[in-house]
């Protein structure tokens, strides 16, 4: 069972801006990437459209705390930690490290959806394959 | 029927890079807006997901020269003009200017495609809902 | 003096996701065109490079609260509120309504900064020019 | 002398739309990701802000065929190949292949610039440092 995941990025010349750092709004893209990687690495689908199963995690909460500047071509560690696993909803908190230091931290609570009878999206409980894999990380791990 | 089109748009701060000038890639995001701003405005979907007439506009090949940088804040006209209208294929050219100088020029060719029976989508002739409403502009408009 | 303001924006083509609604990420972008509408409007600059007064805006945290999709070419109102002015930092709120209805709601901090003697950015306060043109918003306003 | 680069990409959620494909744009980021990553590898800088070397490389000409889509989670080659060395600029073609098949394919003319006195951008010939790392493919390795 997984409570940590991690992966190294370094930042794009496109995701800089003019002040000559990466826009803070790619931050939550590359949360979304970590926990797309680890998704991959469980052997689990982040969304499927297959009929019947159609799930996908639509964000209802995310926020962000940036402290220090990431620049073009740093290499970043951005590291994934369970903070609350619940019955319908999943909490990630995201650090962000560039030798070692942290430069941000972020949070993405996700909630899981299948497909309604009218097509649309309704939220439904985490499916056990998905559950048994994850657990929380202890507050110690990212507080 | 419609040859040419128009929309103005400001460079907004996360389309800037380190460079301190709007991204290039950018360009082609803001060639798409004012396709869709085309479309809006002759009461056309660009896309459409009805049952029985899905209709989308993948592209096939796309083209920009810079000649000049766009920057923050910048107030741009981005004007379309419909090259080329064949059977199941449009070409636009669209030119950017800042202050009536051409700062870039750009070429978008999409194919007009419809859902198959597998699902997957399939080129089909621009419908005439379409057609009836495009016409080529002049090559003298753009060249 | 400037508690609220407003823009109206639509969805584009490229700000969706395979989900088929708004990425959201891209609420972060909205939010800080319409911070960057605001100051236009009071004839301020969102980023200052003239020498000497170099002011910028970095965030320092930020948070968004999605509660309904937006979908490609939704009209969407944004509205920021200025929640808290402080010495050296300005909180927004930030409201998206689409048809009327709270689709999400996003919160920034942002602290102002000018260049430091090596070249680097620190902290200062809010100069006279920019905080004379702003003012709270009371909490009814936004809450 | 390096005259091809390859690296391998895969899509993220946040680079499809609502098509369910990496938007089109989206290729010419990662061209920008692959020509980076080229330099990283030479130990060199794609762009520098080294008082009185300043070297950056606007792009003037760019464009990209499409063949088949990208999808989520895909991992796609991209592969660089040294069009043409120039006296002051560079072409780049870049192939992007999944599963050995060509998805698209892309072409980048860059220009070599650095500082003017005023401050500005101004061409100038590649420095011999990048230069001698770099050679033309033959034709049979891209066309």
């Amino acid at each position: 069972m997984t409570s940590e995941f991690s992966i190294t990025r370094t930042v794009e010349f496109a995701e800089t801006d003019m002040a000559g750092i990466m826009h803070f709004a790619n931050f939550f893209r590359w949360m979304e990437s970590c926990e797309t990687a680890l998704y991959r690495s469980l052997g689990l689908p982040l969304i499927s459209f297959v009929p019947g199963e159609i799930v996908g995690w639509p964000r209802v909460n995310v926020s962000c705390t940036y402290r220090s500047p990431l620049r073009f071509n740093d290499a970043v560690e951005v590291r994934l930690f369970v903070k609350k696993l619940g019955t319908r909803s999943v909490t990630y908190v995201f650090q962000f490290r560039k030798d070692g230091v942290l430069a941000a931290q972020g949070e993405v609570t996700a909630v899981c959806v299948g497909a309604s009878e009218k097509g649309g999206m309704v939220s439904q409980p985490i499916p056990d394959a998905i559950r048994t894999k994850l657990q929380e990380a202890p507050e110690s791990a990212w507080a």
